[in-house]
């Protein structure tokens, strides 16, 4: 068992940011597994999605269930094999787990950033992570990975770095949000800050949390990160005997775990009445549990509004937002992406209807348009958007091939 | 120009709910367009979806941008003709627009129903609407309508009351929610009971309104009226200038209108910033509205938020979650339209995920299973769920064909 080990890095110079401020200093949590080669050519920065960490992969020593949100992709013998690579984690800034963030003590005023803490987007984060990069010593990456948003920041590192990268494999992605991307962002958003918690973003100086918007917010998420068709199978109209005996009997089943750090993690709903047919009678109530839909819901957003923090809710779905490099280019992607240098591997999964198929294709075609070298998988997965985080064994195999023929040194 | 007059009507015999409650006694506001005829063989039931009302065509006494919600559809000479049928358009009970509802007194405690009005469901507003029906001197409907809830409403007609109704015309609707659908519901009521304003639903009591809690809600409903093609095409990532001027810049567009009792009415945003890819320069904020999406979000959102009653949502979406007419037949919808005598007309659009058309097809294979005489019209419309309260043609001509060649006494 890979065991991890959290670190941390200070940087003191400042970082000039897309929005025009800066971060006068900050820390970036990451971790990294297996080792870098003589001539450092073995690197992967893998990088993370709305609500994951830099606790990519293994475990923590003595919390035998303390998985990286990554685990199924990266370790020994993995698809992303940390018996070859030198693989690392990082957490973004603006996060919650370790990097610097709004919860934490803005130096120019003593006291938790809160809602001042500055906006960042993509760029700033690939900016943040090439310094590390410089820290660690590892001048060019054989591959920078991501699903969902991570895959924008690999997206990035290309276009920001092209002589860093050798190659970037987008999973889940797509070049920008759609309105209805957006629309769900914002509707998440307005939860969280009108939540009156959440006391214009200063809660921590208030010594409350603006919980019941993040779990609505979680809510929202959870539907989009889903199919409509797992969410059948799973759930259906399956009715719910009551909250208490739905969370009791939460099994704890394979690739679907819920702990923090995962985005989206789809844990199945209790088994304890399958059959909702042979028909439970129903409470006729408007606040109950009656669906076990929505005691996973719930339960989802409980658990999220646990650990989350608000303000790093709002400024990582606003990255998602602005998140948009052919807008340089007047909407023109193939324009956008013309000095990439790196190769590609684009995967995208059939029922993902937050980052469709399509969106995914649009990259392919621009990539091909400049005559850049990629690959494309379309994985036949009934997961939705979730997909990319479960253990599929078509989507393993194709980053396996691909890390093994195209990207070991 | 059709001239509507609300009415009212007050019944005394209490209405035995599917809960095991019972109404005592309640009011029905409905309107009705032309007149019966000799044999009362003409009349039309319209039935309402979540947030529509009574007010079904025409407009009111000197209001002259007072349309009902469906006039597109209903008028002298429109597809729904009322120089020939007698419609009747009602508001169902627990709604908030004249019928006993949750913002009435309850007669037993002489205090606002509030959170204690009884769970209604689509059977109990169809026994409701049946009494109506009883004391209008109509015995048999030569047609029961509705689109989306409405449309269940028409498709319990026939199974609650076969020998009563002539023709049923489900547009937009299916036989049940998915699990999707469910969620959607659930993560709004969430949105409006987490509201410290909502009292436990006798907010009313309080002097205060949930409508944080009913912005949210109904922004999510929003997305969900419309296909990501549509959100795409009127908003995709136009930036808005400034709140204030997206709002003053609402055009009022044909068949977009904003108005109390539309159900998901589409308004285009403003125009004034049409093309973002000339790049605004961003806020970088997480609160101000960056998108054009965003502001319609908004602007729906406090409009709702103003005229409709937050425990009405609640009742209605559970009304939605509930219906399922297959449950009573072990989930088999052939066995369970069994005794439906009516004949049928359904409609669905290929763009709506709400109720997509493979849910209409459900039904219609269910009456083909039983022989009954079903037309089936699949519309290829951009608009998503709101397509049905829009006027596209060939749904127009579909109907119409239908009114005229089938239903006409």
């Amino acid at each position: 068992m890979l065991i991890a080990t959290p670190q941390s890095m200070h940087f003191e110079e400042a970082l000039p940011l897309q929005s025009g401020a800066s971060l006068r200093a900050y820390d970036l949590s990451y971790e990294t597994y297996g080792s870098l080669n003589a001539d450092r050519s073995n690197a992967v920065l893998i990088c993370h999605a709305l609500n994951a960490s830099h606790h990519v992969a293994g475990v923590y020593e003595g919390q035998p269930k303390s998985e990286g949100w990554w685990d199924t992709m990266i370790g020994p013998g993995k698809p992303v094999d940390t018996d070859h690579f030198f693989v690392i984690g990082v957490n973004n800034l603006g996060s919650c787990f370790g990097s610097t963030g709004p919860m934490q003590t803005n130096p120019d005023t003593g006291k938790i950033y809160g809602a001042d803490f500055p906006v960042v987007t993509v760029q700033d984060w690939v900016d943040a992570q090439a310094r590390l990069m410089d820290a660690l010593g590892v001048q060019t990456l054989a591959a920078v990975m991501g699903g969902s948003l991570g895959g924008m920041q690999a997206l990035s590192w290309t276009l920001q770095h092209p002589n860093r990268v050798r190659h970037a494999v987008v999973v889940a992605s797509a070049p920008n949000l759609t309105a209805e991307n957006i629309a769900f962002n914002e509707v998440a958003r307005r939860a969280i800050v009108t939540d009156p918690d959440f006391c214009e973003g200063h809660y921590a100086e208030h010594g409350v949390l603006p919980k019941r918007g993040l779990r609505i917010a979680r809510m929202i998420g959870h539907i989009t990160y889903l199919s409509d068709d797992v969410m059948n199978e799973k759930f259906g109209r399956k009715q719910a005997p009551t909250l208490v005996a739905s969370r009791t009997t939460l099994p704890p089943e394979g690739a679907l775990r819920l702990q923090p750090g995962k985005a989206g993690s789809a844990a199945p709903a209790g088994r304890g009445n399958a059959n909702a047919l042979q028909a439970t009678p129903f409470k006729y109530s408007t606040q109950e549990i009656e669906f076990q839909i929505e005691s996973y819901l719930r339960y989802q957003g409980d658990k999220f509004s646990e650990y989350f923090d608000a303000n790093t809710y709002l400024l990582i779905t606003r990255a998602l937002d602005y998140f948009d490099p052919a807008a340089a280019c007047g909407g023109d992607l193939s324009a956008a992406l013309k000095h990439a240098t790196a190769q590609f591997l684009l995967v995208s999964f059939t029922t993902d209807w937050r980052f469709a198929p399509a969106r995914s294709r649009e990259i392919v075609k621009a990539l091909l348009d400049n005559q850049i070298d990629v690959s494309y998988a379309e994985i036949d997965a009934p997961h939705g958007h979730d997909a990319f985080l479960l253990e599929d064994p078509r989507y393993m195999g194709v980053v396996r091939s691909y890390f093994q023929s195209r990207v070991a040194p």
